[in-house]
């Protein structure tokens, strides 16, 4: 095994990215400004802006080929540099969707007015995942200003489908296959697992989404003429929905679990080794751990698929009352799936469960069902993992732990799948900045250890050969890990 | 025990309002194009205007003392005529709001710009209870019209919090309790349980309110970070409220059946006479019956308690997905409770039964709690069942059936209970009328039948003792009926 720290600092690209700090915030606001909502069609002009900014500043960056990949939804932004022969090609990915910024009354500040309080920066999108994605677009921006060139070739590639499952990723990377040829991919997603150790994320995660409703009548009824006698959908819905856990919190349904391998003492030792405290993860936000019991919080997280409900809705929820028997209610739902599980196969049993348990005279029905992607795996010998093990451990003094993500990144098992790529996840952002919720933050601290990261990343990448990327990819593919 | 039809027919009465009635429903249509939700603070404005409307219309008809009763909330309208000494003094209960247009998307026409559709008038408010309401004030102009008099002495007494459980309603009543002094109280809420057969109202259910929230997080949480772990105010919520049925539909909250009486070999008789098809009950609005064992529907939604969940909601309903765990969830729900039985009490029971099972770690804040009222009963020997049974034999050619109310009329046990004063329910709405839904209508031949039933029970009534009517009432209550 060769450790590959860069034989020496790039000190003069180093230097740069602290001169250009100031001005490379003021696009990462401008670019936090743009409201890129992927969820909801009524933000496409926004989705739009984002792509033009980031277009423009590609073109200035001195990338080539700069472009949008089409592929039926909303387009990536493209641009590469090739100049590196013999030297390893990375794709890098980030994205530039954000997720809703609902509930909007719980934000301190407007969500897409990006505002600096105490070495924080908030605003929705700063830690998932523009901040991050600029980290990487300046970074190669300095080699090419100060260099005339990266240690490695650069193909970058930023999604805008990320927070919507992706669901055109696959016909842009078929359409696209020869020019997003690479050795391996470097992700700007996915972040640090603790704030006071230096980590590597070896996996993720898979997911899978459902949505459906349930009717009991063709309209809402009185609830003084029909209350007690029948077609209650929240009545029917929320037994649906209960039935999916058992009272600890383990997943009761039927196929759920098929394929999750059984945690192995070395998994075990790796999750005891990550220093955590379970009791302040929780309670840090209010909440208590509650969970399948036989595991800790952090394997429940990372280890363990989960179902989450994340919106039920059915009936009047105006302000005073309404005496109504509801006709229909709705849920929508999220798997999260581990190493060997069919995410859609997952899903199905979800749905199985739902329509077996589904009382008759009522009606359910799948708005929406994706299958999302499977999990994702990284040996710790990938020259990745190696690459991104020598910096953080020059730079933080001590040997980064290997954690694994609970949450899912589906271009990367797309990635492998369709273009044999593996994928190191180098993100900077934090556990704690409320990606996903009101307030969502990011340390103005993590832009400065970004760029260096990525700035020694880069540099560290350019000894390996390109062939090690592919031949560990083919040993993972054999092994099934 | 005497029947009580007018001896003669008012003919001139009817006549005239045949001749007014284009312009009634001109009338009719004003009154319903005013949105006056109660429900909601936004539609205040509406609210001033209804009442304005019927200000003016009280003044026009010729009643004396047109003025708001004030009670903290929103006003009543009242106007009297007291010309008939010795005759029965009626107190005519209407109310001008309606509940809330909501789901607006779901109605076929503008829910307030009322229209006329094969013999039917649909808006918000038609059926509940604004035409109703306009036959009965219709009907008292039409005698002062054309007799100079009424038949019985009139105080028209018109709720604007009906559908928001009549807050401030014992507050106007206390202030104003002289005013309201009456031998007996003439509803023109309260419908027809039947569109084939004469129907008297002789009871209704009574009513209470819960609105409770359940916070397991101080945030919305990334279900990648967090999915399997805790905090999942929809998980928790949901088996919270499939806990309040058992399968079949009974509640299965300790308590909540407290008082209800067992059901009397005459109530399940009576129950059995009206003819009633259950399966097309619910067939005809696309649902099942579904309800406690051993029970009718009819039984079920008249003389059985019931507890209606009327809106839940928590998590992201937007488009798309959002791949959180949601940190709240909030529950509306109602009961209606029947004879024997106290609402606060029984609803403090479903509170109780949530606390108990409210996990460690998560909130459960009551949002609202309102006791509303207890059930109510008219005897069948009382004067206003015979006056309303002679008149409805009369017009119906055979003797109408006595039925009970699952609905709830709060101001009828609160009349009982300030006042001293039994109800009649003697509206002309019919049960399909979706009442509370969208596409809500009133049948136009309804305006016909609701014109002549009350101009004669005003005459019928006028050939009681008014002493006959609180004779009956202190039986009542000695009976405990």
């Amino acid at each position: 095994m060769t450790l590959t720290a860069p034989s020496t600092l790039p000190e003069r690209v180093l230097e740069h990215l602290g001169t250009q700090r100031p001005r490379l915030l003021e696009w990462l606001k401008d670019f936090l400004r743009i409201p890129s909502v992927s969820a909801d069609p009524a933000f496409a002009p926004h989705m739009d802006a984002a792509r033009s900014l980031l277009l423009t500043r590609l073109q200035q960056i001195g990338l080539h080929k700069v472009r949008l990949l089409d592929g039926g939804g909303e387009p990536a932004v493209y641009g590469e540099w090739i100049g590196a022969p013999g030297k390893p090609t990375l794709l890098v990915y980030g994205h530039y969707d954000v997720q809703p910024a609902d509930p909007v009354e719980r934000w301190h500040t407007p969500p897409f007015d990006p505002v600096e309080i105490d070495g924080r920066l908030y605003g929705r999108g700063t830690s998932d995942v523009k901040a991050s994605t600029t980290i990487a677009l300046e970074t190669v921006a300095a080699y090419l200003a100060v260099e005339g060139a990266c240690p490695v070739n650069i193909k970058v590639f930023l999604e805008g489908e990320e927070e919507t499952g992706s669901p055109s990723m696959r016909t842009i990377v078929a359409r696209h296959s020869a020019l997003l040829q690479a050795d391996a991919v470097l992700s700007a997603d996915g972040g640090r697992a603790s704030p006071t150790l230096p980590t590597i994320n070896v996996g993720a995660r898979g997911n899978a989404q459902l949505e459906v409703r349930l009717q009991t009548a063709d309209k809402d009824l009185h609830s003084g003429r029909y209350g007690g006698g029948g077609g209650h959908a929240l009545h029917e819905m929320t037994r649906l929905i209960a039935s999916l856990h058992d009272e600890e919190g383990k997943v009761a349904v039927e196929g759920f679990h098929a394929g999750a391998e059984t945690l192995s003492t070395a998994q075990r030792a790796d999750t005891a080794a990550f220093v955590y405290d379970e009791q302040d993860f929780f309670a840090s936000v209010g909440a208590a751990p509650h969970g399948e019991a036989g595991y800790s919080t952090r394997e429940r997280i990372t280890l363990r698929p989960a179902l989450d409900v994340n919106g039920l809705w059915g009936g009047y929820a105006g302000p005073g009352g309404k005496t109504i028997v509801p006709c229909e209610a709705f849920a929508k739902m999220t798997a999260r799936v581990v190493a060997g599980q069919d995410p859609g196969a997952v899903m199905r049993a979800v749905l199985d469960h739902l329509q077996r348990r589904c009382p008759s005279g009522c009606k359910l029905e799948v708005v929406a069902f994706h299958e999302g992607s499977p999990a994702s795996t990284l040996r710790p010998s990938h020259p990745l993992v190696q690459a991104a093990t020598s910096v953080l451990e020059r730079e933080c003094g001590r040997k980064p732990i290997h954690v694994r993500l609970g949450a899912s990144v589906p271009v990367t098992a797309l990635f492998k799948e369709m273009l044999g790529l593996d994928t190191l996840m180098f993100g900077f952002n934090l556990p704690d900045e409320d990606v996903h919720a009101p307030n969502e933050f990011f340390r103005l601290s993590s832009i400065d250890e970004g760029l260096r990261g990525w700035t020694l990343l880069l540099a560290a990448l350019a000894e390996q050969a390109p062939e090690r990327f592919h031949a560990e990819v083919s040993r993972q593919a054999s092994t099934g890990l």
